[in-house]
């Protein structure tokens, strides 16, 4: 089986840092070659692969900034589109604009929806509807006006976290700082529970950031900038808690299923995709506002760190992720 | 011969204001329909044609804001290339995004090159460039890395035009609001000249405007705010000439042919496709500073408005325009 699989070029795939879409292209790419199909990454020129690469730029539009986006990204689908005829299957991780070129082409496509940005989206995903082969990465990111083939969960390779049993005391908040993430909420559970706060990830808003976050940075509460693949395991793992005060339907919790990777149980606001990652009083807690999560920090002596690391290897590794995906190719070729 | 053409989808085809491209669209695709040729407008739903219209959006973005730019082009380009089957030729109005799409369709695909937003959109027609039939507004707007079947010089209708020899002895400014147009120094060419200047056109650049041109509005300098197809032939036709500073090379100066059209010599900064629209000395005067086109409005009186009138008519009409085109269609499709 030849597999195309489009990642998008706002960043390196796998990223850097920051790139949730390309982190996924990547470990359904690297997963897929494993399993010793041929696969052709259609992502930036300095992207890494084990298979083949095809680019038709060096950097993303994100990490290069003279560059325009526009340009990029057709040039970019377009150069796939162009060499459909070679694969057996093209895999979309890129977002609504490839399916507008999926009718011209006669391979089949198929298009993890990621997230919708916008509801001003769903029109091209309603015209495509018939030949997209949705695939939704929660039941709870579920557009009511799409049909989907199936939900696949994210994966990640647990070779990269680390069952970490005897952490420390800290709580930790992983993840873009903006107010839909929760930082301000992080820091009031923190300190209303009297614990130490690391805060790790790239400042997406500098207002929220300047105005809600900076001023209450001290001891108890620290910003580390964003951590790499390198350091995220041992923050991850060093973690007694994860705090996820969302306050947006998040379609998946990357740092969710990481943190669980490394043994950390999550306090999260029960919003979105949460219930479907997190097993209340199992795996985490599940809570509706800042004192029910201060709550639950004092019970996170009753989370047995091994059911965490568990219950995250067999429902969000790669390995699940890429059996899942490719059981969803031969149902649409018919294999 | 069936045509289909592209108009983007910005603002209604025709323009009821302001859409440069959306009018040599419309006038291309009217142009056509006269001449007995079978054509589709592919534009917004609100437009107006003698043909056939396709849409995918009741109004453009531009005149319904709650609408997403990027959705509505590539529903839009899809809908064309997806019917591109029914058609001989696509005549792409739109810019380089339906490019990216022709290489997965048979029908051959005329572009014409309004103008370059960018240097970093010209990847796109470089990668294009042997099959995009690409057709520049002016030799002046070439680029150089590129292959060009033609220049066509945007038409106009003279019938919405009229021959004025006893004009008022207002200047007129007619044009966006923006620094490249040079509203700021037409005003000074107005007082320096101690002549009245009307100023008609959307502004684009508010700051400019607030700053640079509200404070110097008098009863000498008038702003009159967009003026539509029905009153630019009397403001254009009354003008004792038309100021057109621009500061940068304009690929083709709709309002410098419309003002001929109506015998209305232009004094424009010699740049971009100044010399190819005006014949200096005789239909206005190519100038490059102020002070020169401060004695070019001493000079009006040798320009003959008639001479004005002829030469626009022959250069600048639609059915010149259009009789162009269908040699270049022939061309391409071996008729």
């Amino acid at each position: 089986m030849k597999v195309a699989v489009l990642a998008p070029v706002a960043w390196r795939t796998p990223p850097r840092h920051y790139g949730p879409w390309e982190q996924v292209a990547s470990n359904i790419a690297e997963g897929l070659i494993k399993l010793g199909i041929d696969v052709t990454l259609f992502a930036t020129g300095d992207s890494i692969t084990a298979g083949k690469l095809d680019a038709i730029c060096e950097q993303g539009y994100e990490e290069d900034r003279t560059q325009d986006a526009k340009v990029l990204e057709c040039l970019h689908i377009s150069n796939l589109m162009e060499k459909a005829g070679e694969f057996d299957i093209i895999h979309n991780n890129f977002d609504f604009l490839p399916l507008t070129y999926s009718r011209l082409i006669k391979t089949p496509v198929i298009t993890t929806i990621h997230g919708f940005s916008s509801e001003r989206i769903i029109p091209v995903y309603k015209k495509y509807n018939s030949i997209g082969n949705y695939v939704s990465i929660s039941n709870s990111d579920r557009s009511p006006e799409l049909n989907y083939l199936a939900t696949v969960y994210n994966g990640l390779d647990p070779k990269d976290f680390e069952l970490n049993e005897n952490p420390d005391d800290y709580l930790l908040y992983f993840g873009r700082i903006h107010p839909h993430k929760g930082t301000a909420e992080a820091i009031d559970i923190a300190k209303k529970s009297k614990r130490k706060l690391i805060i790790a990830g790239i400042v997406q808003d500098e207002g929220y950031f300047k105005n809600k976050i900076e001023p209450q940075l001290n001891d108890q509460i620290t910003y580390i900038g964003s951590a790499g693949p390198e350091k995220r395991n041992i923050l991850l793992g060093n973690a007694s808690a994860l705090l996820h005060p969302i306050s947006f339907d998040e379609p998946f919790g990357m740092s969710v299923a990481e943190a669980m990777l490394c043994g950390t149980p999550v306090i999260a606001f029960n919003r979105g995709s949460m219930p479907e990652l997190i097993k209340n009083g199992e795996t985490g807690f599940l809570v509706n506002d800042i004192d029910t999560a201060v709550e639950a920090v004092k019970s996170l002596r009753d989370i047995n760190r091994v059911d965490c690391y568990t219950w995250a290897t067999t429902q969000f590794s790669c390995d699940k992720m890429v059996a899942d995906y490719l059981n969803l190719y031969r149902k649409i070729l018919r294999y």
